[in-house]
């Protein structure tokens, strides 16, 4: 039983900081890092990648929106071309930077509405994933699976690596619970971290009808942004070592594919 | 008789235009390419250096300070280490952008007021010259000579290259005769011409006040702001070539070095 | 026979210049400033304002979305909530600039996506439409007729006015033809200018299919994106003037109402 | 013995929060609301006047550079002119957006490097007042004494505030210790609160090197960066209140001047 987590850290900016980066870090084996766009600064950028460096977590882009006002949440209607455009260059800042730390960004996972959009957008999917390909192409694509945006990664010829979500509740299509609805966000951490490790065992999740449903996925993402979720990302952490599961990086997950 | 010209190229945004690039790409042999701080957005990078690579214009990355509104003109007062961060993230923005139209980046020059501070402030030099050799130790830093800068980019182990202005009058002491100066600007093509060819015949300028001032450079830097600056630069090429002067990439130029 | 010309200006910013302002403020009566967000800053703010007023062009303000890059034509999609904030802030900076210049700021006219997305959106019309009114209900709101916009103007208490277009091509149910469409822009002076006049005759414009389409309309909008745009304004209003028409500013034409 | 006490408050934007507005609101009788340039944004504004207006605290604007990543602390060398209409913008945005909330904007106080560059350059002190009368000849300009922004401030002809600190050393000169000195900021807060008793009793202040020093001011200004000035601004208040001070908002100690 082998299982990569990750969590979004880095977006912090300026005299600005956000989220829970010392505790994330601690529990994570794979950082996505803000490029400055929805979030994080050039300092904030080195500052996380170090940290994770020295942990030991391996580090990915995580480009977003140009829109720091509204964390890069909010849908923005670009041309694809944009798209792949401004994540080349996202991509790219966060190599530059890494390059300070001598440290090594091993893949990429959009934000936000950018990574919701590309779910449902074919177009904006094959411009992330063509964008993640040009500039590295031994680069990770992190993707949610079932979606356009792991369809077109493929495609692409992306290494395209798939999450599933601690902390969320999934329908019987294998899609996420809307977050407009009660329990779409779980957070009593015994319950989640059970779930954990039942989702790693078996590849499969109970849905919120009660269905299980198959998951095909490398990795766990968790969550930083409330109380709760950190209790749950750290219960589920523990729930899975005890149950003799390894934590890896996601390069070492997807080693040899 | 070898020389490099450049020119700054690239500094439009979205929907807005500037400077006359398809005048500058007909002409230059080095393009300095805005990385989306002071101008530029990753679309403009994208086109500019697809016609650079087109035109077997060399590219580099031409980082400035955050400052859209001031057009990087403007002395901002950040840390060295901010700085560093900061050029770092504008080179690999670069190298990202270059990635999808297969374009290499070869060097690295600042633009406008971090330029300027730098070749006054040892720490501000320190600061680009270790980002610039942390991105890609093969990265020339495009440098004015007798300044911080040039110093700095040597002692940090830069492969450092000097540039020296065609359009612009020269102080006994080898410095730039300021812009509120009469005179600062050359506007007259068959003056500059003339000039431009005696500089790289004898490696030496004609200060303002008469003396001759020995200048080391490998490139000549033309500018695009305005129709006589234009016109300057193609004269001077135009006069160089006649000379029997060989235009070559920066990277060409510097080989071996 | 009165009638009311506006054009969008002011949507430099910094060191970038665009559209023809200098044309522009000779033809028409009304200014629609661009408020910082999506073009313009506080510098070419009051210049344009000053411009204006001392050609005795009324002023307005030109409120978009917050993205230089995109010039205010991507949909963002903002919480209506925020909208009515962007937009009262955006209308306040107007005011603010204005006061150098002692000019006034009599109506607000809302830019490009935002513009767009009010139209077909109540949530959105009616948060601009309550910004106008919450910051001076002298204000005139400009709108575009049979649109959410106007009707959510209405409800809201605005004084609203309405805009019809010189170079745009009409649907038979007084929408205007997508620009996707061939010939939905009109750029032959001629055409554009008698269609004009009968536009302000008759209050009504023949579609593209051929069917008369009553039109209610305070003012004619005009471009200044292209060459044909300008020429296509400045023949628009030569032949209203000829046709005896009077150009009146947006507060004369609203006066009273 | 009456006294006013102010903070700068609002100073979020988007996602990010900072400072512990929350606190402050129940010490302070006077808000400064950042802007949107270097701190808040038009829903940050929003929300933060109305909290202010509901406890009866008064408002003003914040205006700062237009520097997010740097949280306008950092110093950037505009034009004169340049800043004047960045401030009238800024004070026309924070009318705009109380209106919305039916609050008045009654001073003015720039933020942080724009504020500590005009206490030392007069073209920049004397932009700022003309921007404050020009946009609203009762607005009251809140300066520090001794300084270029009190002077040019009173020559433009503001209705001119002067503030002390609570939790700063003081020079001889009446000048502010130094931040990189020790004990420039005072921790504390029984010493503080002492002290900031005696200042208001009697107009002056014992200087870190002993001296005793006359000090003009209308208003305190305390902090909320860390925990240690929350308690220091509490602890002040408190003492003031149990001296037998009245705690006034700016306009009403500056009523009839």
């Amino acid at each position: 039983m082998r299982i990569n987590i990750n969590a979004d850290l880095g977006e912090g900016f300026g005299a600005y900081d956000i989220g829970d980066d010392a505790a994330l870090l601690d529990i994570v084996a794979t950082a996505n890092i803000a490029c400055g766009f929805h979030g994080g600064d050039p300092s904030v950028m080195r500052r996380t990648m170090a940290a994770a460096a020295a942990r030991g977590v391996s580090i990915g882009a995580h480009p977003g929106f140009n829109d720091l006002w509204g964390f890069g949440r909010r849908a923005i209607r670009m041309q694809a071309a944009e798209i792949e455009h401004m994540v080349a260059y996202q991509i790219g800042a966060a190599l530059g930077v890494a390059a300070l730390v001598g440290a090594e960004v091993s893949h990429v996972k959009a934000h936000g509405a950018l990574n919701n959009m590309a779910c449902a957008d074919a177009d904006y999917a094959a411009a992330i994933a063509r964008a993640v390909r040009a500039v590295d192409r031994d680069l990770i694509h992190l993707t949610l699976p079932n979606t356009e945006l792991e369809r077109q990664s493929l495609q692409v010829g992306c290494r395209t690596a798939r999450e599933a979500f601690v902390d969320r509740s999934y329908e019987a299509d294998g899609g996420l619970t809307p977050r407009s609805m009660d329990g779409a966000v779980l957070t009593e951490p015994a319950i989640a971290a059970a779930r954990a490790v039942a989702m790693v065992r078996e590849g499969a999740v109970t849905a919120r009808t009660g269905e299980r449903v198959a998951l095909t996925f490398d990795s766990l993402c968790v969550h930083g942004d409330e109380p709760t979720a950190v209790a749950v990302a750290k219960a589920a952490k523990a729930a899975l070592m005890a149950a003799g599961a390894q934590i890896e990086t996601l390069p070492k997950m997807m080693a040899g594919r």
